[in-house]
């Protein structure tokens, strides 16, 4: 199977589709730009939601359910808001169907079934949901309310990618209302930080924490924080944003609390959001030619175990050796494959275990059964080893965590290779056009030196690094003077 | 706050409308039909989601995620399903707003983005998943292939109640794909029986297991087997359906597969689902005047525990005792909420806990730290007693078991109560009209004599019990012969 991709070398974008489909993970639909999500694939969704629901928690936030829909007159009440999503957004304008009188068995819309209203199908809820929380929050004893949401929206994208840009999507959306804007800013730095520790801990791919210029901001938002990653190709990926949306929203709904000394105040807002898009970033960050590369925090199967045999005699004497190691590997929370499918030959697993980034393998055979043996291999490596039965639990457990820090570790340096500092526009180019990555440079501040730039190169701020160090410079476009650098790169 | 709550006797609906939202479940949202679930309510959501998802995976199901929207033509490619659903369907038709000529400020559907063909946003998602099964399944070695989805539909329903009927509910869905008829029909009983066993064991909630009569079955379904639970008000609540489809989708969507023999044959198909509406259900088994009443095993809080104090010294002495307990609780699995909160006299949170049903409630003051004693409360009988510190813990994990088991027990007497054995139609209308609960009757069978019957007393055939015994009658309409009884009742 393997032996069909495409390599990454030859055509990065298309070895990327064919290795989501190949890998079992998500195809596309009978509906233009949604795809349907393949069990392999959902199964990596729900160990990323397993694991940020669990740090969400952890910092106070519960999780809640508001509508998919979003009337009209909502959606346009915060006008920047508005205006950012209107051009995409799916519409509801009808509520049945009927038999099409000139096309038998067929149906038709009714046109008696016209909605008073249209109904805007979320592309995200700030709107619905700061329309409920004006009947949530009366006094600063009701603050901070801390919610998120895990849900389906939809934005309609003329050019879609699997993961990457579809038109629906599955995310997780938090929306918090304080009582200042201090803790409200602080809320949206903190659920950034929780968005890089899930980022760098568990799918192993290093992120830089940033704010976003204001061109690239969410619409509504008088801040945007983000992580942005640094895929195998040089382009960057935004992994995650969290916005701090000041009053806007509280303004547009007209949310007010009373404080403790019994003024009424207008409610703070934050809101935060990582999706399904962070597939994409985990397989561009780590695979390679012969397919998926998982880091084991975040794999569905962390150990697949390969029989080789001869008859059924032999292979009831493997399966009687397995059985105790599985259960052991189990038990310390490992999740193992056993596959002692006949119709498979050892051959075509060892294939599809690769492709689908499985992270160790064990084969067995029947000399290792005389020696009390195993092979183990690494996926991220492609290194075997022969152990000994009595040390394999031990070994797996060890190489797991290796692995987990090995993938991040070569993630890091690929990143350190591909962030270059320029002074000139010439090496800003050159950078950008022969070697990708991250491009360091001085900016000028203005939305109009950013414009220029993106239409030269077409590079984009991704953000202003929150570690930046105060530095006395020029801006790389137009000389002007500048304080700090920023992260430039072409970006998914 | 519970003294405002309706008494069921009062106003039945209005007693459960009004609780749902007191006890901070659900709301009304500002889209017509559509139930805003409140974290409290949401967190019930999630206790009953993790049971039944470990419940499918232990049966073999993987997760996966498809289209929101299905493409008209895929909705009437199965024509009774279609039918089913077209009347009550939500059309998207255009994918973007403009800024409104008329109506400054205000957005209008932009003329020029209408859709080439609708999209209907998914009642229930036979039509776009076995449009995809038919890429997936090729061969026997492709079957069977058990599925699960964790989604929203959308139903535009026309009188709504929160989480019983709403337009926009969350549910799962499971699709499943066989080589044979045998097969898929056990398919579609084991999964009435997951739903029998979640709902007695979980919800306390007893259920008959039946199939549905042919008028009442899923459109496109051969048999629908269903789980059918008594309301404290006398109706039933359809909680849960599991439906044989036969090859009725497989034919549509020209699904096949090459047998062992090599040739090519239909697959078979079931679908089964519970959905939100299940809270409903867990309302209307156990709760009360004062409020819920909820099972321990799906309670979001299960010991909530009130400290009664003056001043910080005593709080700090009641603290330091409790902080044990409370750790020695949570280490057994056992959510624990130690209310600190200073803003709330203990009276108003005793009566937040009983109005929110928390199963257990611990007091503890002065004179309890004098005796080494703590008063224990259970939310279900109300009955408090006094135990000594050292006790607490084991006596809190009995109590929990106790209340799972007394509130089944409960329900389970209320049912036999509720069930009637009528052999006339006086008997019939009698039963239905005064006492409520099922009527267990005989009928001859035929959808005229069922819709006559609904249309004199409003009650339906709930289900023709799986384990009916063979009894000679006659039907308590028609007087024709029958060879079993079915239960009737009114519903919701």
């Amino acid at each position: 199977m393997s032996k069909n991709l495409t390599s990454r070398t030859e055509d990065y974008s298309k070895w990327y589709n064919e290795l989501v489909v190949k890998a079992d993970l998500a195809e596309n639909s009978a509906v233009r730009g949604c795809m349907v999500i393949k069990p392999y694939g959902f199964a990596i969704w729900e160990k990323m939601q397993a694991e940020l629901d669990r740090m969400f928690k952890e910092t106070g936030h519960e999780n809640a359910y508001f509508p998919l829909f979003v009337p009209k007159s909502l959606f346009e009440a915060e006008e920047k808001n508005a205006e950012g999503f209107a051009k995409e957004c799916a519409v509801v304008t009808h509520y049945r169907l009927q038999n099409d009188p000139d096309n038998e068995g067929k149906l038709r819309v009714d046109p008696e079934a016209k909605l008073e209203e249209e109904l805007v199908v979320r592309p995200t809820s700030e709107a619905i949901i700061w329309n409920t929380y004006k009947g949530w929050i009366q006094s600063y004893r009701d603050l901070p309310l801390l919610i998120n949401q895990w849900a389906n929206v939809v934005r309609w994208e003329m050019r879609t990618r699997l993961f990457l840009r579809t038109a629906e999507f599955l995310w997780q959306e938090g929306h918090t209302a304080h009582a200042t804007k201090k803790e409200a800013i602080v809320e949206s730095i903190q659920m950034q930080e929780v968005y890089a520790e899930f980022a760098e801990k568990f799918m192993a791919m290093p992120v830089i924490k940033g704010a976003k210029s204001e061109s690239e901001r969410f619409a509504g938002a008088e801040e945007t924080f983000t992580i942005e990653a640094l895929m195998q190709d040089g382009k960057a990926l935004q992994a995650g944003t969290s916005h701090f949306l000041g009053q806007n929203f509280a303004k547009a709904f007209d949310v007010k609390y009373t404080s403790k000394e019994g003024k009424q105040e207008y409610v703070w807002a934050t809101s935060w959001g990582v999706s399904t898009r962070l597939i994409g970033g985990l397989i561009m960050t780590h695979s390679d030619d012969k397919g998926l590369v998982l880091p084991p925090k975040l794999a569905p199967i962390q150990v697949a175990i390969v029989p080789i045999y001869k008859g059924e005699e032999q292979l009831e004497a493997i399966s009687n050796k397995m059985d105790i190691i599985v259960k052991k590997l189990r038990k310390k929370g490992i999740s193992v494959k056993f596959d002692t499918r006949d119709t498979f030959r050892p051959g075509a697993k060892f294939a599809e275990y690769e492709l689908k980034g499985v992270p160790v393998r064990i084969a067995i055979g029947n000399r290792d059964l005389e020696n009390g043996t195993l092979e183990i291999a690494r996926r991220d490596t492609l290194e075997k080893q022969t152990v000994t039965q009595d040390e394999a639990v031990s070994f797996v457990e060890n190489l797991l965590e290796e692995i987990q820090e090995s993938l991040f570790n070569k993630a890091i340096d690929y990143r350190k290779e591909h962030t270059t500092e320029v002074s000139t526009f010439d090496e800003f180019k050159d950078v950008i056009k022969n070697k990708g990555g991250f491009v360091s440079a001085h900016w000028d501040g203005t939305e109009e030196t950013e414009d220029k730039i993106k239409e030269l190169t077409k590079a984009t701020i991704r953000c202003i690094p929150m570690d930046a160090k105060e530095e006395e410079g020029k801006c790389v476009f137009t000389g002007k003077t500048s304080s700090r650098r920023v992260l430039f790169a072409k970006a998914y």
